[in-house]
This record gives C-alpha cells, structure tokens and sequence, in this order.
C-alpha cells in the first residue's frame, strides 16, 4: 500500500534513502533452481553506478552487492533473495542550504504535505539512488529470462533535440559502447558534446530510452487491468523523471488508419508489420516487444532559482551537489531492470493458465 | 493475479463478455455513509453507450444498471457494491465467419495462445464492452470524489491530425456539447466531418484524449513505485486501443532544459508553471493535474484483410459488425471513470499515512 | 482492505445482503479449459439451502444459481465468472423490531461502530446467507480439483456434548446420507434429536466440523506467512460463527512429547503416523490431510434476552425471526467450499516454484 | 505469492535463513512521525533471543539489531523500514549428517519436493530463526499500538499436561518473571522443573500460549473474509510448530447453548460476559480480545529416530545439535509480535472506513 514493493508472484520490496546507511531489498518468488551468478548482478550495478563517465554524476559509491539469503551452494532455493548496497560517498553537508527549502520541481514540497517532516538528505527516498535497489532485483530477473530464451535491449534514442532518426536501422549492441548508450555512434557522439555544454552551463536536459525485448513466448500478460503494456507502463512511470510512455506505434498511432496500422497475420504466425509492439489485447504475441520512454531534465541545476522555505517565505536556491546533466545513460540499466521484472511476473502467472497443463504435469 | 481487478482499497473486480449475459462487478472498499444518486452512474453510462450519435457504433444496448448491495436506504454501507448490466443486443451470428480466424490486431491470437480456446463472439473478455464496468466503478468514485472537492474533466483533443492548438485556452465544459467531446466547436466539427468521412471509407482513425483533474489536494500518491502518474499511465494503458501515455509535459520534456522546466514555488505555495502535472515525486503537490492518453484507431475496418486460420492457412477477411470508426469520443467517459478509480484509491490510501493525525482522532 | 475478496492466483469476491435484492460474486483465475457441471454448483447450493431439512432453518429460498461469464460452449475460458443468486424468502418486517436495537453476540453493535449505519435487515452483510457466493466458487474449484485427483470430505463430529469418539472409523461417505452430516449413523440420531430438543426450547447450541482430504500432492504451500494450514485456518476462522481450528493433532498436540508426535517417513515416503496432518513446515507432503472447526451457538434465540439500542437504553429483546438451531450441518459444506477454495489458489501459485519446469515446458 | 510477506497496509517482508549470513526483512507503511525507539526493539529481541535461560537452546546469538532505513532524526519518515540481524553462531558441520536426510515431522521432505532441492543447514528457510524478523516488524508495530493505548501481553498457559486452572484470576505482568513465562509463580515453577526433565530425557514437548489485548478500539476488522479473528488465527498459525487456535469461547463454545454464551450488552457498550472475545462479527466490540495457539513439541529430539534419506533408503537418525527442549517460553513474544503487526494493519486499514471523517479532515 506504501508502494516499496513491485510485482505479483516475483516481487520485489525495497528500502533505503540516499544519504542513509544502505539501499536494499527483499526480491520474493524467484523460481528455485537457478544457477545465479553474482558476478553479473554486480555488472548490472556497474553500468548504472555513479561516476563511471564524465557525463554523470561524480558521486563516489562502488555499490558493492551483499546477497544475504536465498541462494546455496550457487543455486536459488525459492525462498526469498535479501540483498543490500551500503552508501559510502554521502556528503550530508551539501545539503544544509536546503533542509528548510521546497526545491523546485523535487519532492521536497510533497514529502513534507503527506508525511509532516522528511529526510532532506540528498532527497532521501525521493533520490534515484533508490533505483539501485531496481538494478539487482532486474539483474536476477534477467538472469531467469536468459534461461527462458528472453532477451531485453534499451538504449538512448534522443537527447534533448539530438535523436535518432526514425526508420535507421540499429545494431543495439553498439549501444553500450559509448557513455551515452546510444546505439549510433556518430549521433551517440553529438548527444555527448551537447550533454558536456549543458553540464558547462550549469543546466541539465531531457531523454528518452527505447527497450526492445526478443525472444518472448506468446501468451503473457493478462486481459484487462493487467495487460503486459499496462504492467510494463506503470513500470518506466514509476522510474525517477519519467514524463511519458508509448509502445508499438504509440503517440504516432493518433494519427494512422486502421487500413494502416491492422498488422497482417503471417503463414507463421508472425506479422507483417509491428505496430503492436508485439503485444495485442494485453497479451504477447510472439513478436519483439518494443517501447520508448520520455524523461524530464534533472531539477537539480547549478543555477540560482526562486522558491519558498517552510514558513512560506520567498528564497533564492543556490545550486550545490553532484548530479546527472541527464539521466538516460544512466536510466537505461533501469528500464531493463524493471522490464526484466515485469516480463519474468508474467511468465510466473502465465504458468497457471490453462488447466489441462497442469494435468498433463501431475501425471507425469 | 488474472488481472480483473484493480486498486488497492478501492478494488473493482469485474466480469462480463461482450456477447456473454451480462458485463458486471464488485465495487469494494467504497467508504460507507455516501448518499449515493445511481441516476447519475446511469448517466454516465449514457455518456458510453453504443448507438449514443451517427460517429459511434450502431450497436442498441440501454446499458440499464441494477445496484445488488452495498447501499442501504440510499447510503453506502461500507459493504461491497455488486452491479450488473444485462447484454441486449448481441448478435452472436456476425461473428461465424470470424470463428476460427485471428483478426489482424485483436486479440484473437494471443487469447487463443495463452487459453487454448476462446469465447469468439464479438472479441469475447477482450471487446470495449467490458469497460461498462468501469464506468460504473468510476461514477461511484466520481460520487465521493465531488464530496471531497475533486473534479474531474476529460475530453477529446486530437482525432487523426486533426488537434487543438497547445496554447489555447480551453473550457473543458464545452466537450459535452457535441458528439466527438472536443472543447473547442470549431474543431469538434472538423472532427465529426472527419470520422463520418472515415466511416464511409470503411475505415478507422485513432485519437487522443486529455484529462484534467481539479482540487486533488497535495499528498496522494506514493514515492516509489506506485507513484501517483504511474497508478493514472497504468489505468489508460489497460483501456482498450491504448498505445501511450505522457502527463506534465510529457514527451515535449525530452526536449526542455532544466532552468525551463523547473516549476519555480510561489508564497502561496502554488507553482508559476506546472510542466509537473500536478505531481512531483509521484505525489500531488496541489496544482491542476493532467494527462494525455493515446488510443490507435480501432482494429476492425469494413475492408478486405489477409489473415490466417487456426490452421494457419491464409485467408481473405471480410469486414463485418457494428463498431465504432474512432474510439476516442466514447473513450473519455472510460478514461474520466479509471482517473477517478485511481484518485479514490490514493485518497483512501492517504488517509493511513500519519501517526500524528491518528492520535488527535482517538483522543477526539 | 475491505476484506470481501478471497484467495490470490484464484480470488473470488463478494458482495449481497441478507435482505437485499440478491447475493453474487466474481471468481477469477479458473484456468482455462476444464468443462463446468453447472448442475454440479447447484447441488452443492442445494445442500447448503434452508429448508432442507427439519433441523436448520425454515426460510424458504431455492438459491438458484446464474451464470453470467467465463464459461463458453461449456469449458471455462480463463476469464471471470461471474454469478448472482437472486434472494426470494426476504421477510423484512421480521427485523423491524430489532431496527436501532445491538443484539447481543451479533454484529449489530460493531458494524454500526464501524461504518456509522447499518443494514440491519437480517443482518446485512453479516448474515451467513452471504456464504452462498463461498459455496459457488468452492464449488466451481472443486471440479478442477476432483480433476487433479483431489477429494475434500467435511462431516459433523460434535454436538454440544455428543461427539464420535476419537479412534472409531469413519466412512465418510455416510455424513451425507442423514440431516446432520454426521458419518456415524447411531451418532447422528443422537445429534438430531437433540438439535430437535434444543429448538424447542428456543435455544442454540455449538458444534464442530471436521474436513478431511484426500490426494494432494506433495509440495502444496509456502513456508512463512502463507503455509497451507495457515491460509485453510483463515479461511475457516473467516465463516461465521467459527471459534477454533487446529489440524493434524491440534490442541491434543500440546501434551504430546516429540518422540510420539513425529511421524516416521517410511521408505514409500508415506509416514507410519500422521499426528502433522498432511502438512510439515507449511507445505503438503502427500498424506491425508485433516484438520477441525469449532462453531459456537448461533446467536439468534428464541427467548428473551437483555440489551442495548442505540441511545444507551436498556431494552428487552424478544426472540423472532427463521435462525438454524445449530450451523454445523449446513456449515459442513461452507467448510468444504472454503478447503477447495484455498488448495487449488496453492495448486495454482505452485505451478510458478520451479525453474526447471519452465524450460522444459518452454522446449516442448 | 511465494508467502514471505505479511499484512497490507503495514506490510513485513522477510528474508534469512538459520545458518546463511543475516536475517532481515523490511516493514512497509509504518505512519511517519512515530518517534521510534531502537533500544525497545532490541529488548524484544533479547526476550526472544537464545541461551536466555537453561529451559531454551544454548545456540548464541546476540541477535543485534541494524535499522537501515526510516527512521530520520529518531523520527519515523514513511518510508519502508529495512532491517538487518546478522548471524553469528552458525555451527553448519553439525548438519552435514543429515544433508540427505528427511528428518521425521522437520520440512526437509515437503521443502526438497517444493523445490528440488534445499539449504539443509538448520533447517533453511524452515528454522524458527526465522521468526527475529516478525519480532523486529513487531517491536516497532508495539510502539506504535502504544501511542494509540493499545496493549498487548502473552503468556504461556500450559506446558504438556501442566496448565493454568481456567478461572484463576491472572496478573499477566508475572509472564515476565520466570524462564518460562507462565503468570503463576507456582505453576511456573511445575513446568519448568519438567522442562528440564524433558531435556534430559533427549525428548521435546508441546505448549501453550494465551494472548491478551487491551486498549483495542470498536471497529477494527473487516466482516466476510478478513474478520479480525481469522487475521489473528492465520497470524498464529503462520508461527512455526502451531496446531491450534482459538478465541473466546474457543473449542469450549462448541458445547455451550446460545443462552449461555450470548455475551449481554450493558448500559456502557461493554459486555456482562466476554465468550465473543472481543471480537463481533469479525469486528473488535472494545471489550479485551483474547486468544489462545496451541504448539507441538519440537521435532528435533536427541534421541535415534528412523527415516529415510533422498534415495528411499531406511536410515537410523541421531539426535545432535542445539534446540529447545519446549518452543512456548520464546513463542510468548513471537505471539506478541505477529498479533501487533495484525491489530495496527487493521488499525491502518480502518482509517479509510467512513465518508464523514474524511470530509471533515478536509475541511479542517
């Protein structure tokens, strides 16, 4: 009810604040008899650690991963995976300035309306740092999916105005070559030089990600409330700074016919076309999946701007601390993560679907 | 877990085909002591039904509703509200020679993949009939929501290419005034002429809906994952034909610095812009909220299609049926009816937040 | 929250009055494929209507069951069913004189403490009637179990003082073949004329069910909070007028030392006692599983009694109204309903437990 | 799903096994502005921590406390409360002996056919080792019931055959001054001199434990399927080694007539007699809520049992390793914890009851 946890049958409980002792989580449900390797969680947490480019913040943290249950003798036991990341480059003091300031455009303001007080600290539960905890419970879900055949890709499609054309053809491998994570590089380069002036400037700028997933069965998601898009959806909103969503055709769907965007139905079953997003009626229908992600400039800038303190009265914020100019590089490891989440709660559920499986499955 | 539910202490559970008996539900969680009008949830389903205006399908169904429980002497209980709307005018034979074809972009395939057989009159579990439900749900919510100062107003603002201007100043209440639910007369009417021509070319075209919330008082929602944005893009993305969603600023965020689209805080706590939406952190900070929802043009065209049989043989797909050329006009009471699911839920859930607040209602 | 939906991967909610127009539900998460008996649903109603028998009450109602959903050409099709028991017998003007008046042992005073108001015709809510939605779906989830081989036999072993005697056989088959559902022929004479002899004086009296299951596979529940004889004691602490539920040796348990209570496993993995009553560490493992209900007396007399209306007043309350003289004869097949309710959401959720399955059943 | 959290609104989720690196967990929807007090968690670990007395097992744990999360300024924030107890006393060779055996009534058996394999090492994910997480979820859930003058207190009534007589008047302020907490000093004296009989004899007996809450206000509960008496059982049973549970009149109601047991309402709102328990309806009446959980002897004896091992091969098991002779001295303070985590859930739940109380909050 608090929302601190994700997902049905996999999910995922969270805790921990930025400039508090350590970020973790309990992830529950992950299937037994899984060979987890630690090593490549901890590569997941290294793609979306701080400092690990000159176009993201300087923070200092190794975010270490201590597993603390849930896996023996290397293999997952079906009870539930604890894990934490304790901080270690938290500097309190920058944000003296701002213990009594409503930040603009941060949850400064509505922390303090719902709960009375809150953590100031580097935004304490509001700060993206919470998403470490994202990460490895993503990275154990992908691990799953990679034994199930499932692949999951994102990368960074545009930056501020700089984006990749429409119909380009993309090797989605190149996407990790550059700190950008843009898949084409020339464009990867243009986005880097412009995120290098706005961080000069002391500004920061918006993004947006696409993810594309092979791989996936048809059959999951469910009818109604629950369609795999609706589940995937909530997932990215739910990520720090997302402004929007679409998948398949999305927005520029608004102004196709139906003579148009129908994809027609293959000998194989595959579909001429895609702007399903391999999904239709809320379920997969074998197809890639594919969607994008909108997310707004950081608020934090190194600008001087107006706002209110507590007691109602005008002040000037200075801006002071270590931020992200743009958080895509960065976010892209967490919209795999929460894909990779989603897609693994619903092939769970999807497992008791249809009854004569089960069947077929107590007699053997 | 099967997805026919949705909220938290809100819950709706739902039920119903298309061409079945009847469409119905469970509202649970309603709070008890509201004076409960059911003229206007038949009202609001007016607003839905087929048949309502020359644009939209030609289906006759009265949509009557019948209140089972949870209202005693015309006020709630606190017991659940169980309703049901008997299905009138199917006609079951439009749908033989579809029997053992997958539609181009329904969900003939995937519900066929992931139960093995499926109920295919006129789309069965998977046809828009089944948000009748949700209408209900919503106009009881809209019922306590207005007791509480919230008010909600959604309407058409894109069809095909045809859109409102960004910067036109809008009276939300002119949507009502005519078939489409475009505010803006001059526009509604290029719209009617629009999809009437569509309709004739045996077409479809897709719209987009804005919604805009008045009087949410700061505090709703939660930080982390169940951000208050993310519960709304969730609710529009499980509506039918739904391929995006964006809120505040949305996808022309990408391409905003930070320095623009900052919300500066004012004395009296509202804000000099509001590229938020309303929400910051995931939880309402008191401004108007809005959003934009993107529905693709609806699957079933009056043209020829190629498609496969469950035999996967090729075949010629003739367009047959009662539907509507353009969803989104009917679509704005659905997308009024989840807002208000969502905007309840938040607002129950808020109420368990603050140990202080409790204390005070003990002593009293 | 509000507590009238049952049950996770297979979750019924529900909703009706006593008195109001009818008593209905929705259960979601029946797997898709197995043909459904209706005539099947309705005799299990039949053997929980009133008027079945001179020991329960007189109220005259044929509970006859509609189905409105998720059943297509006779097999379920994975979506909801939905259902509604329309209410005949309502005798309102019994409960006039109860109107603002708490009776004693009833829900009367707490829901009025509650929720501000209540339906106090027949109870409301609170009325047992409401176990007519609980007898449907267990129903429904019966079928799928006697499928998966799985047999679920409650009977009455107590009375007041008349109860079988701890190490008699028992063939089950025989509960149904007399009023009281007692297996033991000489018993259930005994039983009956006292229940006959307890109504006549105006008075009620307690009893106890005990349910016993055959053929669950091994593997069936979790280990922590939802172990399998956790959630079936919930849901028999959930009917009315339960007090108590043990399984296995249960309270008898107590004063038992370890080395006589545990159950040897033998080499065919069967065990040479079962004192665990089919479950260890929360988790089926292939035995008879058992366990026992505890009613108390109906509340309902016939006699005078003392209490409270709603200004504080002492009142005399006379005895009105068509109340069973003891639950448990009709209560044997709410038990049985709610035990097939809870093992096949446990079937359900332990399809998702092992990795290995999966990539077999995705290779296949 | 996979069952390892418990609650909905306050919601305690778990991790750690007997012999891995921690036990944890995270304790979601605790209220903001709780002043929280570290050192009172901590005591309640230490009640229930081991080699605490000579009657309980002599494995030593400091069971030390790490609040990760939360808490800011000694403050609750709202934010999820992550915990962590780090293991310290693991003795892992003193398992290697039955690494492939089912040990009789242990869950070795049921948890290798869940899940194909298991952590073998004391028992896993099945040890009671587990419960220091409830007790820490429970510990802050008693501060805050405190603050809102509820009280809870348990004690245990009965150790094999030697048990409080019923209608001693008890000061449960006593519990706490013996090893085995039973109220009565003499009674006290009995079981623990038996206990230590027991150990000697390498044996293991059953216990049990009554719980007692006052302070509870009327209205919390729910009335069909969540009643606060099956939330409470299901709490109960939920603790490793539970057969029973009853409340009020309990398994004694069963013999009662409705004239004997009907607790008459007085002038005040409180009851001449308290058979209900406090509980109407599924709803707390304001009177004192008791309720009794009956447990089994431990199955850990140290004395040769026969079993089979993984291959079906009959072995002789020794007895070996540290348990306790008899669970219910430590179980008084598990009881305690799992029944503050119900009553402040429900506490939390019923904040969102009534139409009314909102309004005025809002016009506030």
């Amino acid at each position: 009810m608090s929302g601190n946890s994700f997902g049905k049958i996999l999910k995922l409980s969270t805790f921990g604040e930025s400039h508090g002792l350590a970020i973790g989580g309990v992830l529950d449900g992950v299937p037994s008899g899984l060979e987890l390797d630690e090593n490549t969680i901890q590569l997941e947490l290294d793609r979306r650690r701080p400092g690990q480019s000159e176009i993201v913040t300087q923070r200092k943290e190794s975010d270490t991963l201590k597993l603390l249950s849930g896996v023996f003798e290397g293999v997952t036991t079906g009870a539930p995976i604890g894990f934490v990341i304790y901080n270690e480059n938290q500097k309190t003091k920058d944000y003296d300035h701002i213990k009594n300031i409503f930040r603009p455009s941060h949850a400064d303001y509505t922390y303090t309306k719902k709960y009375g007080h809150r953590d100031y600290r580097g935004g304490g539960r509001s700060s993206a740092r919470e998403t470490v905890a994202r990460v490895v419970g993503g990275a154990i879900a992908k691990q799953c999916l990679k034994q199930l055949g499932i692949k999951i890709s994102a990368y960074v499609d545009q930056v501020g105005e700089i984006k990749i054309p429409k119909d380009l053809d993309i090797d989605v491998s190149f996407a990790e070559k550059n700190a950008v994570r843009c898949p084409v590089p020339a464009i990867a380069e243009q986005m880097i030089d412009y995120i290098k002036k706005i961080r000069k400037s002391g500004d920061t700028v918006g993004g947006a990600v696409t993810c594309r997933v092979f791989g996936v069965p048809p059959g999951l998601g469910t009818p109604v409330f629950d369609k795999l898009h609706a589940d995937l959806g909530k997932a990215m909103l739910s990520i720090n700074a997302v402004k929007g969503f679409e998948y398949g055709s999305g927005f520029d769907g608004i102004s196709m016919l139906g003579s148009e965007h129908n994809d027609v139905i293959l000998k194989d079953e595959s579909t001429a076309t895609n702007y399903s997003g391999g999904i239709q009626g809320g379920i997969s229908n074998g197809q890639e999946i594919y969607f994008r992600t909108a997310f707004k400039p950081v608020a934090t800038i190194m600008q001087d701007q107006q706002s209110i303190d507590e007691n109602n009265q005008v002040v000037t914020l200075k801006g002071k601390g270590r931020h992200d100019p743009c958080v895509v590089p960065r976010a892209v490891v967490i919209v795999e993560a929460m894909t990779a989440l989603v897609l693994l709660d619903h092939y769970l559920i999807h497992q008791s679907t249809q009854m004569n499986s089960f069947v077929n499955e107590t007699n053997s």
